[in-house]
């Protein structure tokens, strides 16, 4: 037989999960009811009210995916592209690579523009490529790049897509809750987040929302979406109106979750949430500074949620985070793909992001490297 | 603000969720650990376990999907179809129908077997529409209809089917740890169920099974997959072998939910599990049928943890079931498409499989129908 449950506690420093507050946790524990129960549909339109707050926007068509953040990235594309659009992909990091083979899965025509990993994207080259290709029906990027510690400016750019007659994607994964996020002010058309990170509920859900004018690109589809579990043109429909239309079965207990966290943000208040990530982001960078860490990022597009910092020569990646891990009990990520072995993440997401966590690391640090 | 979740509580007896045992809503209050922790790995690879016994097989490509059963089912078209490829499905409900919008999704060419709603598909028929397509991939059917009640005997359909060279498709949401379900001894390829129904986890989860031909013709794939998350050759890294290729960010208290609502099925057994709900199906069926209920089945082919009844001439759906819901706190399904207006669909699934729930739905339609 399978034994119980018994994992030692953690302190979550990663790039997500981050710490989940104990009321999210009970909330969870609440016996279930149905997913069509009128009950259980006045706590979707709590969620919504409060999710589109969160984002910013008045958009009609905000729900929340059934599924982890990565699907609501998927979910922005599948029901937006159709086989042989042309899509414009902002590439720094994995989240902006996974966003090109998801265009290309839709069997839309790809034009990519990087940026070195650990840069933001240059709005000229945005221009350059909206000229280059015919008729591009979306430009898509990523708000704050979680493989490299990016945080993407998005105005100039929302501009030049919109006056290029494209819609604007943006990917809000690790930004959401941490830093503003203005849907409506920056005209953005589709864009989805995660529950596990500034939020700080478990992961398994992504809040996404549309624009009007996404919208109308949506209803004027030649094709259905590829995929059945992610198309809105269902999903809008389990989430407004009078009569709600059965979809999926909704996932009750993550829902629940999702609204003890949503609850937790506004008690605190959005500005001041932002706030406080600057201000321990600032706090945890002279710590890492001062025992002589290097940033990746440049000051002013450095993410405060997500640290990526470099290796200092000399010290062997797996044996120090294996080290944090086993002895201190703290996670903190990795580096992917290029970055792998070369550098850290030290996540300061929501309930992860407070002075006790950075002291903690800092200290933990500084007794296995010194 | 919005206000604290408060739900009433309720007894829950429709086509799912079921009733979630505290031990479960206890398991997803656990403190949070990373997606990628040695400790999570570790659950993961005991979950799998469980999940393949539950399934009765020894397929090494068996994990649990990040989403809802009917994610599990577009995992099992998406990751075996190809654009142009053949494709039976056998409808006699929603769900049927449900499988034929998602391969015409696939760009995949559809036949369809159909049955009459409450009745199970004719082998005559699968086997006419075997030698009526060229080359069929894969044959589609649902093992227990949701919607209408129906057990569908699997046995005689898998035989032809290999004959054909086809892989055998199953829809095993309603059915598994209800009712035997043999994956190996029954030769099904690809499998899907849900955590919610008689596995009485919250809904949210998918278990999914792939044989070794399966695999083979994943393996042999001229395009990938039309979906990115759904994507079998990646998600099967990070569920098996000894180092775990990041792919999304796995639903972690939901997968603890999984696991303790697992160690209740094996802990009760799952020769006992179906004897318990083929003997209260009897002693509700006993006693509907004492009131002058009607099923919609035949005896041979019902499912015992999905009762679907007529409802009698001159009463009025919509109101008894709101009566139920509000003075019972007792909820049960209303008919789907064809069936609306016209059946209940009472469910005995998993923790909602005792003689008290039998009793509380026979007393209280004795008192809204007298």
């Amino acid at each position: 037989m399978i034994k119980e449950l018994n994992p030692r506690t953690r302190v979550l420093m990663g790039p997500g999960p981050s710490d989940v507050h104990p009321r999210v946790l009970k909330a969870m524990s609440t016996p279930l009811i149905g997913h069509l129960d009128p009950q259980f549909i006045q706590i979707m339109d709590d969620v919504k009210e409060m999710t589109r707050e969160l984002f910013q926007t008045k958009n009609d068509v905000t729900s929340v995916m059934s599924a982890t953040g990565s699907a609501g990235m998927e979910t922005c594309f599948v029901n937006l592209l159709e086989r042989g659009d042309e899509a414009i992909v902002c590439v720094g990091g994995v989240f902006g690579t996974r966003m090109c083979d998801i265009v290309e899965r839709c069997g839309a025509k790809l034009t990519r523009v990087d940026a070195k990993w650990g840069e933001p994207i240059d709005p000229g080259q945005v221009k350059e490529a909206l000229k280059k290709t015919t008729s591009p029906k979306l430009v898509a990027i990523v708000h704050a790049e979680t493989s490299t510690g990016v945080l993407q400016p998005l105005e100039e750019i929302s501009k030049m897509v919109h006056e290029a007659g494209a819609l604007f994607l943006v990917d809000a994964v690790t930004s959401l809750a941490g830093v503003p996020v203005k849907v409506d002010d920056w005209k953005i058309d589709a864009i989805y987040s995660g529950s596990q990170k500034c939020i700080s509920a478990p992961p398994g859900l992504s809040p996404v929302s549309f624009s009007g004018e996404a919208c109308k690109v949506m209803d004027s589809r030649k094709t259905k979406s590829q995929s059945w579990y992610l198309d809105m043109s269902m999903i809008r429909n389990y989430w407004a109106g009078a009569k709600r239309a059965y979809h999926h079965t909704g996932p009750i207990s993550m829902i629940y979750s999702f609204h003890e966290a949503l609850r937790l943000v506004f008690e605190e208040g959005l500005e001041k949430r932002f706030e406080r990530h600057q201000k321990n982001h600032a706090i945890l960078r002279d710590g890492l500074e001062a025992m002589g860490f290097e940033f990746v990022v440049a000051p002013q597009y450095r993410l405060p949620m997500l640290n990526a910092i470099r290796i200092p020569a000399g010290y062997d990646d797996a044996a120090i985070r294996g080290r944090l891990l086993n002895e201190y009990n703290i996670e903190i990520g990795a580096g992917l793909g290029d970055f792998a072995g070369k550098v850290w993440r030290i996540g300061l997401m929501g309930e992860s992001c407070t002075l006790n966590h950075i002291n903690m690391i800092l200290s933990a640090l500084k007794q296995i490297m010194k």
